[in-house]
């Protein structure tokens, strides 16, 4: 087979190395840069390249920050009696977007998950048990994945904050807006019954 | 709704703007950047810098090549009476990687195109005419898109050719491999039908 000059080659690598790009897309993605003009290509290359520098990680909740404490931290209008526990900074990302919620997040960095051997000591649980400690939250929203490593680390979570006295709560779990019952899965049907909420119409 | 840094934000946008990389996508795969080591984004990005320095368009059949001429025109292999003219460097790549064809390609850069204004002059026909008056070419397979531009322009070609005593031939149309004939348009299943060959079983 005919190769490609190298400097597409190597494109077409480190842009198939991505996560959910393969090497089909890595290649119409290149070819498209290489049609566009020099200076796009060069400038998303510096947008990549300057990527860590400007981020660090928010001293107190661990999301992305451009100083000690981010964005979500530093907002006077931020209700600072709730904290919602995420495993990933992309997931404060989707919770802002619904703009339901007005407390503050705490990023663990991942799941407990024996089999990627990620323990407590590996996520930031520490930092978050001295957050509650110190502060004066009502209520941790334990919002991490609806799948077996995030429940156990809720279980784990809701068992080490009990004993402060602060109440824990989980996101609810059932039917996603617009599904269809006909194509949901068996777990997620049972536990949208086990969810149901009475429906009480207005007299 | 609370911002991401800037050279986060940077990123998002200018991932975005790469074809069917839609603003979610280019979140998670930016994220996914960020989580790496800053080397690997480094890479990428000094890789996506130097895209256009080392590329430039084989004088003889506009596909990409590093020198005047490109790997395909280079390779004493190749069949020299055969040329495959396509609209495209992408689907040269395609073909190559068939291993069904061993002549020599051109790239036109487009299709003829009233809508977007597209004219003979804006493609590489002229070269295409050189060529094939100095060479010593028995075929044209005219592999532009099964498309309306794609036909036009084969026509088009066709009849440009025809007075030099040139063969030109179209690529097949029918049914795609593993395709099936319940889930097949109605322009491809007629296009099948008027393709179809005798099916010669072996006495």
């Amino acid at each position: 087979v005919t190769r490609l000059p190298a400097s597409i080659e190597k494109v077409v690598g480190a842009l198939g190395k991505l996560p959910s790009i393969g090497p089909k897309t890595a290649q119409r993605l290149t070819f498209h840069l290489l049609k566009q003009p020099p200076d796009d290509a060069r400038s998303l290359a510096a947008a990549i390249g300057a990527l860590h520098e400007g981020v660090r990680l928010c001293e107190t909740c661990h999301y992305f920050a451009e100083n000690e404490r981010c964005d979500v931290c530093n907002d006077p209008r931020r209700d600072l009696s709730e904290v919602c526990v995420v495993e990933d900074a992309l997931n404060v990302l989707g919770l802002e977007r619904t703009g339901a919620y007005h407390g503050l997040y705490h990023v663990l960095g991942g799941a407990l998950s024996p089999l990627k051997d990620r323990g407590p000591d590996d996520l930031q649980i520490e930092s978050l048990m001295r957050r509650l400690r110190d502060g004066a939250f009502r209520e941790v929203i334990l919002a991490t994945n609806p799948t077996v490593e995030g429940e156990a680390t809720a279980v784990y979570l809701a068992r080490l904050i009990g004993p402060l006295g602060i109440r824990t709560s989980r996101l609810a779990q059932g039917l996603p807006a617009g599904g269809d019952l006909e194509y949901t899965d068996a777990l997620t049907l049972q536990r949208a019954f086990e969810g149901r909420r009475n429906y009480d119409l207005e007299p």
